[in-house]
C-alpha cells in the first residue's frame, strides 16, 4: 500500500521495473527558482552506471536522464519535477529459467507471497535498477542543498570483504575516493579490495562491505523530534535500499564500549558560536543537527546473484531443487551503491531542512 | 514541524515533558473488537519504570495509565484510544543550575539552538520520560499482533560495557531474560553486567550496551517496498529512540565479512511452505518479511547523565565551563530500554499488518 | 484506519467520545514561542458550549480547559500541545432505549455496520461533542494566525430555517454577530431566527441553516496545488463537521449564472500591490489565496435528533420499528456550529501558512 | 511544499505543464492481479480531450497514453503504475503577450505571487490540462472499483448558464447523458444547453453551470471519521479541480430548508440488510458511506479566458491595462469537468476503500 514515496515536504516518488519500460521519479516540493539542468542530474547517474569497469555489472545502460516538467528556463518552478530513464539494455531471457524458482537472497520469494504475481524479469521492482529513481531524485536534493546551504555529501567505502580501510584523513579525501572503482579513500586498500572483489568472482561469489556517507555544512537543528528525528529519517533511507543490513551514526556500535564520560562530547564556544569539539554524536544530538559533520556508516551485504549452486524451492512442483544464477551481475555491489546512499541523506536532509524553514518551501 | 506520530494505519501520537503536568499517547487505527485493559498497558508501563532497582533511575513514578477514550466494555471501537500518565514525583530543583549550560550528550543545546526556547526542567520533552507514551502505544500494538496472529516480541540484553554474552539458545530464553535486573539471557553474564553498571556507577560514569529484539509468528508478506520495508520503519522506529547510534538485522555488519554463498539463505519446501533454512536475513528480504523471526540489534550510547565533569558552556556568557549533572540518573539505560525498542517494533508491525490487510483496519 | 488527525504541518489529533471520560486534542507542529494561555482556549470552547440558552442542548458542561503539555512558562515550546476536558455531566440513560435502533440521520447504523460495535451513549464519537477538541486545536491555531499575520476568522449565521438574513455591511458587523443567540449580523432577522427555532422546538421537530466564515488578512499565497489547494483544505476540512452538507466559495453555486465576463474579479495596481478589486472568487484563485477576504458559506442539515416519530430498524430483530428520539438536543445547530467552522478554517490555515513559509514551522 | 499527490492507501501523483513535454500520473498503491489496459485508460482521456466539437477548445491533442510500469502481462504487479502523454501540439504563442499580464479569473496572478515565476505558457501547471494526469489516475480507479464490486461512477450535467435540466429518472439516463455535447441526461435540455453556450461564444463570452456525479453499488461502511470522511475527501478532491466553486450532497444547500423530520431518511429492512428508504443524505452518514448511490453536486464556473476586455495589471510596469486574452478556449468546460470529477470521485473510493479493507491493499 503505497510505499514509493520518499519524504514529506520534498518528496520523491518513484516508479519503474528492471526490465520494463522505463524507470522514473517525480519530485514534489523543490522550491522555485533553483536552477537545475539535465547534465547536473546526468552526473549522478552515470556514478551509479552500470557497465563501467570489469567489477560491476555488464549490463550497458547509457540511462540518459530526461526532465519532463518543472524547470522552466533552467531553473525549477516549484511544481513537479518529473524524470525518466528508458529502459534499453533488456535481456530478460536468463531470468525464464527462475520463474518459479525465487533465487535465495533475492526478494523473489517475498514479493511472490506478498503479490501473488511479479514481473520477474532482472528482478522487477526489487531490481537494484529502481534506484535509478532515487538518484535521480537525490540529484535535485543534493543541488538544492549545495546552492541554499552550500551542502556537500560524499561517501566513500571502508570495507570490502576482509579488506578494511582506515579512516580517511579529511573531507576531500572523501570527496577524491570517488576517482578509483572501489570508492575508497585509501589507494593501497582500494587495490586490495578489486583483488578482494576478483577473487570472489572467479569463484562465481560475491563479497560485502562497509561504506561510509559524510554531510558536511549542515545547519544546527534540523530533524524533527520526537519521531522523525535527523538519525530515525537517514536511518530509514538507508534501510531502504536493498542490500543495507546495518546502520549506524557517529561512534556507532562502539558506544557499547565507551563509558559516559568518554561518549559525551564537549561543547564550547568555537568562534562565538556552541560547537561540539569532538563528534563522536555523528552529528546529531536528540535527533536534531549539531552543525558537525553528519556521519553515517552502513553494511551492504554480498550480490545475492552468484553462480554458485544455491538451494531453493520450485514454487510449482514445492520440489527443493538446484539452482545456478546466470546473468550480468557485480560481485560487489558496494562502490554502485554509494551514490544511491548519498542521494538517500540528501533527500533526507531536503526534506527536513524544508520542514524545518532552514529552505523556503516555494521558491530560493 | 509535527514529527510526534509515528505510524500510518496505526498512528501513535505522543505528547508530555518531563516535569509537565502529563505524558501521554493516542492510537489512532486501532480496529474495533480488540480486548483491552488498563492492567495490560500498566504492565508494559512497569516494565520501564524508575526507581526498581539500584541501577536505575531513583525517580519513583507510579505511571499509572488511564486509559480515557476507545475502549468500550472491554473492547476498542475503532475510534482514538487516549491513554494518560500524570507525572507525580516531579523534582526540578537540579536542573535549574543547567538551564543555560547544555548537558554534554543531551539534547539540551540542540533543542535551544532549534526552538529558541525549551521546557529545560527534566529534560524537557528530549527525556527519556517522553518513551511512556510509546510503551503505552506499543502495548496495544502487542496486543493487537497476539491477539490477532500470536505473534510475540521479545528483546533482552547481548552486551553491557565490555561484558558480552552469547546468543540465547532459544526464543523461551529470550523471553526469560526479563526477570533479571540486566534482561539478559545468561544468567552468569547478567551477573557480569550488574557489575560493570556499579562499577561505572561509583566512579559517577555510565555505560552503553547491546540488546535485541525478536519478533516471533510474523507472517511472509509484511512492509511495503520501495520505502516503506520492514526493515527501513524498523530501523527509523529504533533510531527515534534517544540512546540508540546503531541498529543492524540478521548477520548485520557481519555481512561486510561474507561471500555471498555464506550470505544467502537457502529456500526450501518446510511442512509444504516456502521457507527460508537459516535467516542471516534476520527475516526480511526486499523489505518484506520472510516469515523467520524478526533478528533485530540496536547500540544505546552510554546514559549522558553523568557525575564526572564536563565541559560545555554558558549559552548567555558564551564562556567554556565545566558541570556536574546531578539528579538521579540510571547509570546503564540499556534494561530500560528494551521494553521501549520492543514497543517501536510491534508499533511498525501493527501499522505495516493494517497496511498490508493481514489485520483488518475497522475491526477484527 | 487512522482518520482521526488533521494537516500536516499543524497537525490537530482529537479523541473522545460524548459519554466517555474526557474528550481532548494535540497539536504537534505549532511553533514555539506564541504566548498562549488556558483562558485564551476556554474562550472559545465558551462559545460552543451546550446549556447557554433555550435554544441548545440542555447539556450543561462546564468544558473545562487544561494543557497538559507544550507551553512553558505562558508561551508554547515546539512540542506537542496537549489539552483535555473531562466530561462531567453524563446521562447514558435515554439512549439505552436505542441501542439496536439506530436513530435517522444520524451516524448510528454507518458505525454499527462499519466497526461492527460502537459506544452508543451519547452518540459515542459520532456526537457534536467530538468537535471539542477540534475548537481546542482550532484555538491554538487562531491564536497563532492572529498572533504573527493579524488574522481574523469569523462566522455568522445567512438562513435558519425560511429565514434569510442578507450578508453583512462589513466586517465588523460579523464579529458582532457573535452577540446574539443565533450569531446573525442582523439583528432584526435574528429575532425573526429564534421564532423559526422554537417553531419546530414546539413541533419536536428541527431547523437547519445556513453560515459563512470569513478570514480577515489572510496574504496571497497561501495554499499548495494542485491537490492541497486551500479551498480544497478548508472544503473537506468543513465536510468533516457532522451536519455539513454543502460547501461554497464567494459566488458559490451562483456561478453557474453568470459569464465570464461577470465572475472574473478585476485585477488592478491598488497602493502599489497587485489586488482584485471585487471577491467573487471567495479569495482564492488556483488553490492559492489572492490577499482579498476568504470567504466560504456552508449548509447545515437540521438537527437530527427530533421527538416526532420515526422509521427505523431493530438491528437485532431486523424488525422495522418506531422511535421518538429522547435526550437534551439543539433545535438548531447552526449557531454552535460556527465555532466549530471557524476552528476548522483556522487549522487549515495555520497547517497551509507553515507549509507555505509564511509562519517559521520551528519557532515564532 | 508537495500538494500533487493525492490520496494514502492509492496514491495519486501528477505532473507536467501544459505546454511542457508531457503530463503524467504515477498511481502507486494499486492492488496486484486487476487486468490493465492502456486502452481502458485511453477510453477515459478521450472524453476529457479537447478538439471533439465546436463547444470546447480547438487544441487537437491524441493525448495518447503509455503505461510505463506496474503493468505486467496484462496485470497489475502491485508495483507503482506510472502513465505518460507527451504534449503535441503545442502554441505557446499567444501566451506571450500575457507573461507579465495576469489574466483575471486564472491563477497567473497567484502562481506569480507564491511561486515568484512560472511556466506562463498555456497557463503552465494551473492549467486545465493538469487534469490529464487526474483521468489517468481515476481510471485505473475506476477499474478497480468495478472489477473488485461493481461499482460504477457516472456524471452528467444539471445546469449550463440559465438552462437548468431536471433529475434524470434513473442512473441509465444517466450514463446515457455522456452520449450529448453538453452531458445533460435531458436531450431536450442538452440542445438548449448548447445554445447557451453558443450565445456565450458568440460575445466572446463563456458560460458556467452545475453537474453531478453519481457513484452506485458503493458498499456501507467506506469512510473514516473523523476527519477522513468520505464526503469530506470527496469535497476536497472536488474542490482541487481548478473551476469547482461549489460543492453538496444530497439534499445539499437545500437542507436549510428543511426540517429534521423531512431531512432524515428513515431506515428500514430491505431484503434483509439496513437500507435508508430516502437519500437525502446523498449516500453518507456521518462521514461513512450507507449503501445508498452517492450522489454530489459542484458549481463550475464561467471558463476565465474571453476574449472580452478585461481589466488587469502589468506586474512589470504596475500600470493597470485592459487585455484581451487569444488563444483556444472552451466557452463552457462543464462537459469536460465530468470525466474528471468522475475521476476524483473514483480516487477518493479507491483509497476509502482500500484503507477500510473492503479493496486488498496488495493484491485482488
Amino acid at each position: 500500500m503505497s510505499g514509493n514515496s520518499f519524504g514529506q515536504a520534498f518528496r520523491v516518488t518513484t516508479y519503474g521495473e528492471s526490465h520494463g519500460l522505463a524507470v522514473g521519479a517525480t519530485v514534489d516540493g523543490c522550491p522555485a527558482g533553483l536552477p537545475l539542468t539535465e547534465e547536473e542530474v546526468q552526473l549522478e547517474l552515470d556514478r551509479r552506471k552500470p557497465g563501467t569497469s570489469d567489477l560491476v555489472s555488464g549490463r550497458k545502460e547509457e540511462d540518459k536522464v530526461r526532465i519532463l516538467s518543472g524547470v522552466f528556463e533552467g531553473k525549477t518552478t516549484g511544481t513537479p519535477i518529473s524524470m525518466i530513464v528508458y529502459n534499453l539494455d533488456v535481456d530478460s531471457s536468463s531470468y525464464e529459467a527462475l520463474i518459479n524458482r525465487p533465487r535465495p537472497g533475492h526478494a523473489d520469494l517475498t514479493y511472490a507471497l506478498k503479490y501473488g504475481r511479479r514481473d520477474h524479469r532482472g528482478g522487477g521492482r526489487s531490481s537494484g535498477r529502481e534506484t535509478v529513481g532515487r538518484v535521480m531524485g537525490g540529484a535535485v536534493a543534493k543541488k538544492l542543498l549545495f546552492h541554499t546551504h552550500g551542502i556537500q555529501i560524499a561517501g566513500h567505502t571502508l570495507q570490502i570483504g576482509r579488506v578494511k580501510a582506515p579512516a580517511p584523513p579529511d573531507f576531500d579525501a572523501v570527496v577524491k575516493a570517488q576517482r578509483n572503482a572501489v570508492r575508497c579513500a585509501n589507494e593501497a586498500k582500494a587495490m586490495e579490495m578489486v583483488q578482494e572483489i576478483r577473487a570472489a568472482a572467479e569463484c562465481g561469489d560475491s563479497v560485502g562491505g562497509i561504506a561510509e556517507v559524510i554531510a558536511r555544512g549542515v545547519p544546527p537543528g534540523v530533524g524533527e523530534p520526537v519521531f522523525d528525528k535527523l538519525d530515525a529519517e537517514i536511518g530509514r533511507a538507508l534501510f531502504s535500499i536493498g542490500s543495507v543490513k546495518g546502520v549506524e551514526f557517529g561512534a556507532g556500535f562502539g558506544v557499547a564500549d565507551l563509558r559516559g564520560s568518554q561518549s559525551n562530547d564537549p561543547i564550547a564556544n568555537v568562534d562565538g558560536s556552541p560547537r561540539l569539539l569532538t563528534n563522536r554524536a555523528g552529528g546529531i544530538l536528540g535527533g536534531i543537527s549539531t552543525g558537525n559533520d553528519i556521519v553515517v556508516r552502513f553494511a551492504v551485504k554480498p550480490t545475492p546473484s552468484i553462480s554458485v549452486v544455491q538451494q531453493t524451492l520450485d514454487m510449482v512442483t514445492m520440489e527443493d531443487v538446484e539452482i545456478r544464477v546466470a546473468g550480468r551481475h557485480d560481485p560487489c555491489i558496494v562502490p554502485r551503491i554509494i551514490p544511491v546512499a548519498e542521494a538517500m541523506v540528501a533527500m533526507v536532509l531536503a526534506d527536513l531542512m524544508i520542514r524545518g524553514g532552514f529552505i523556503g518551501p516555494s521558491r530560493i
